[in-house]
């Protein structure tokens, strides 16, 4: 996802620490309590990009703790826009690479990560920094409890294909697989912005959900 | 697959022997001597059909024995009389129930086992009947060695979506995947009666390769 550099997108964030909180590596292993103030699941969603689908989730289950996590300041401030407007109490957004997600995050204390049409990096020798690759699935595992789920979906074809067999050799268990998600039954499907965009031009949608 | 009954169907088969081996129970565990009269690999396919893809591939691989199991003789003699018309000395077929492929093979005997377009049975109550449930798995484990393989293609979306399910849930670990084949660069593809069908009214092929 392209941005143009934003540079008063810091301060804007800055300013709203009710949905950005400061230093949350301070609040590792006590997000449902200090943050929440509840003891809620806590679903987290890696790359969310401009936030509409964590921002609706958030909205449809209020018994649910959601954090968005996106590298990119640019993007993240239409998701705090979106929080605002939406004057929720069970969402934050974080902007740190998911690459540090054991340093804010206790082990068992997320309860589902959230992938969403993440970048698909297709060439071979960007394995690496694909959201699915074994160094990631080690990175949730960190912070997931013992039969942690991850919900993924894509209409990248090739990030699917690549990501079945790297869930399948990592040894987690496909529990929900749909190869055209807007011609199933699943129910209540959140669109993404990308889902939307993609979706409208006659791609499928490719949805999973695996567990440890 | 319907086929018209045709009551010397029975007859015709049986006047093939070098093709259609008679009691095939009785070479269990001596079919690469005693039948192909070499050491190289077996593979088979469950519900091979007309028997174009087998007799297709046991053209292009002589160095591979290759054994179709199709369950209905109306639609096996079709695949007879392409064997017949290769005349190849690779390939055999068998009129019998993938039910009882213990009993014809010897655990370790079969190298590889095909599954292509396989019946749906998409409703939930006739899971048993695909050629996917826990049971087959099973069985094709009874004849294959430690890390024997299954090579399964189909335009079933439904199909597809439970086999991977079934396979994860089995333990069995996926080392290929394609969504679409015929758009992908896997290369020596051989197209089965139902995939030319079915592909050629625009259905993507989903094809996968999975290992005990
Ligand atoms: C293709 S966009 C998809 C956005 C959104 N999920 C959607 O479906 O509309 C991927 C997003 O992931 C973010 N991203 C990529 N790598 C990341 C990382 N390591 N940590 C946090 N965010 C990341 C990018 O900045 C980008 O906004
Ligand atoms: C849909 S057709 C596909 C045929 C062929 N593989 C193709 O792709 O063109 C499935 C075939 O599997 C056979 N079959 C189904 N269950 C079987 C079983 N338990 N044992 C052997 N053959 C079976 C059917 O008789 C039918 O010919």
């Amino acid at each position: 996802m392209r941005a143009r550099n934003k540079p008063w997108a810091e301060d804007y964030l800055q300013k709203h620490p009710e949905y950005v909180p400061a230093e949350p590596e301070t609040f590792k292993g006590s997000w449902k309590a200090a943050v929440f103030g509840n003891d809620n699941d806590l679903h987290i969603e890696v790359g969310s990009g401009k936030g509409r689908f964590i921002t609706e989730m958030a909205k449809m289950h209020p018994e649910v703790n959601y954090i968005a996590i996106e590298l990119s300041e640019s993007i993240a401030i239409t998701a705090l826009d979106r929080m605002i407007e939406a004057g929720i109490p069970n969402v934050r957004l974080l902007t740190i690479n998911a690459e540090i997600l054991g340093d804010v995050f206790e082990r068992g204390e997320v309860d589902r990560v959230y992938l969403n049409f993440s970048d698909p990096w297709p060439k071979t020798r960007h394995e690496k920094r694909r959201l699915t690759f074994k160094k990631f699935l080690d990175l949730y595992k960190t912070v997931l409890p013992e039969h942690g789920e991850i919900h993924f979906k894509t209409d990248n074809r090739g990030l699917f294909e690549y990501s079945l067999q790297s869930f399948s050799a990592y040894g987690l268990l496909l529990t929900y697989v749909s190869l055209d998600l807007h011609n199933s039954d699943f129910e209540g499907n959140v669109m993404t912005e990308y889902e939307e965009k993609f979706s409208s031009m006659g791609q499928p949608i490719y949805r999973c959900e695996v567990r440890y």
